[in-house]
């Protein structure tokens, strides 16, 4: 049992999507913030806001500059790292494969190595659903096994995990790895959302779909999200800590272009490249057992489709503006 | 199903422990092998035999180097790579934090990156039962989970097989992982048997063992497992495969303390550091299930017990040359 308030917390990717949430959360909670992030994919006006709040700073850096990384643990005191930054975009893996091994699993590693030599207690880890590869059981429990990931972004999730499992036994950190769902919603920068607005903006009378469209993952709101992992690290008695964080329905590829295409370009068809997968290393069929963290008293506000019709008008607005 | 007849194989680690015994199995199963190592842990002395095979060739070359090891799969035509190149002592990884993310993790991105771009159809790779971390249920299978390893080690062999599960997916290797129980036999350079030797030749009236004695582990000789990895890759017919390689008994740290000092020193007292861990990242009960294995029709030669006798017979013998 442990509480935010008054904690010093480093969000690593902190001006990112689920990065900039975290931040505001955290404030929300009473914790002292510094967001840490290179700005490569986070966006400074995501959390531009927080710099009023006397409990936040922001350190524009790398984690590939672990000297960095250990200054600003240091300078802030440091307790508690809650580890986001990662490449966002699994496809690029595929092309560029060296690509998560340095931002995922390096990145992790000197997150890890960062904190042993501070005085850093609890780490928090953001792994994903795709560690499980494609799981012969869904929705698939915590303790699925073999895990057999099918990107290389998958491959630094699951190598980021035993990082933190070993760095946690050796050096005695708290740990809470959470394998998220397909996460949605406000500042979100990627994902088929995203791409298909941005297709059908430039194209409104047709819409191009990677797939067949009977790709299904669970989604959730980014808010959601964060306040289940705040609530594990709240709730949960133990020192390591392993939670899937998601919503209990699927949604298609399929329903979410038609919710985009009804609200976007209602004119337009949609055309699928007719492929099983979206793209390779794409999981085809997503769908992660929430029941341990309900267990501790926990449920989203939104489910799947819900929250996607919510993340389409977000980014409707943003791009709006 | 797969025949090594006619196979070209490169070796990572081909001049270490398992490696050496590897290039010999392979060599008499009909495949040209080449032998890659730095001879950092590996010894020039166990492949020098090889040498007059037409079938054999050594390159003296690091993994970190992986235009050489590009090079050496394009030169011999490799259409197989058995990669048993890692940091053999777990041990190190408490104080050398990132020894086994390069010599581990980095080393087989580098395996599976240099494969990708030349003609390397198959992957087979040591893993080890570290990945399980403190398993709940023993003897461990397979499909068993969350895996928590507590060493860097293990850290680093998880990492591994979620880069060839990745890599094998995206870009079509066949791929065999294989989690060792402990490993001892002929040309063996570290591990507990070899420590307990050394120890005792330097004083012959006191044997320090590392914790109090009650860790227990399945053992396996050597050629068993070597035996069992090119069983596994000669029967399945699965193009991803992950298989537990052990015996089923478990042998503990006294037990092969009492049989060390039978043979080298009988007068001698033992101390127990007394600890529950042998050393920090240890992990004390191990016992993988080999039951996945055995029903393709593989069996070991001997079991833990006998195959911890037969090694200290060797590595007596080996000391004393």
């Amino acid at each position: 049992m442990e509480s935010l308030k008054g904690k010093h917390v480093l969000v690593t990717g902190g001006a990112g999507f689920i990065g900039s949430n975290m931040c505001s959360a955290l404030l929300n909670a009473g914790a002292y913030v510094t967001a840490y992030d290179n700005l490569s994919y986070g966006n400074y006006s995501f959390i531009k806001d927080f710099e009023q709040n006397l409990n936040f700073n922001f350190v524009k850096e790398d984690l590939l500059n672990i000297e960095a990384l250990e200054k600003a643990l240091r300078e802030n005191s440091i307790d508690t790292v809650i580890h986001l930054a990662a490449n966002p975009d699994i496809r690029k893996g595929h092309t560029n494969t060296d690509l998560d091994l340095k931002q995922g699993t390096i990145a992790t590693y000197n997150v890890m190595e960062a904190a042993r030599k501070t005085s850093v207690k609890n780490i928090m880890f953001s792994s994903s659903s795709v560690v499980y590869g494609r799981a012969a059981k869904l929705p698939t429990p915590e303790e699925y096994g073999p895990l057999k990931p099918i990107s290389l972004y998958g491959s630094s999730k699951l190598a980021s995990e035993g990082l933190i499992t070993a760095f946690s036994h050796l050096f005695g950190f708290n740990y809470y790895i959470y394998r998220f769902a397909n996460v949605v919603g406000k500042n979100q920068t990627h994902g088929v959302i995203i791409d298909f607005i941005k297709k059908l903006r430039a194209n409104s009378n047709e819409l191009e779909v990677l797939g067949n469209g009977t790709q299904k993952k669970a989604y959730i709101d980014v808010e959601d999200c964060v306040n289940g992992m705040l609530f594990a690290f709240e709730r949960s008695n133990e020192k390591e800590n392993i939670f899937n964080i998601s919503t209990d329905e699927q949604t298609s590829v399929a329903e979410i272009a038609d919710a985009v295409i009804k609200r976007v370009a209602p004119n337009a068809r949609i055309r699928y490249t007719g492929t099983e997968q979206g793209w390779p290393g794409d999981v085809t069929n997503a769908f992660l057992s929430a029941e341990k963290l309900k267990a501790l008293g926990w449920k989203p506000r939104m489910g799947s489709k819900q929250a996607v019709e919510h993340a389409i008008e977000l980014a409707i607005n943003a791009a709006s503006n």
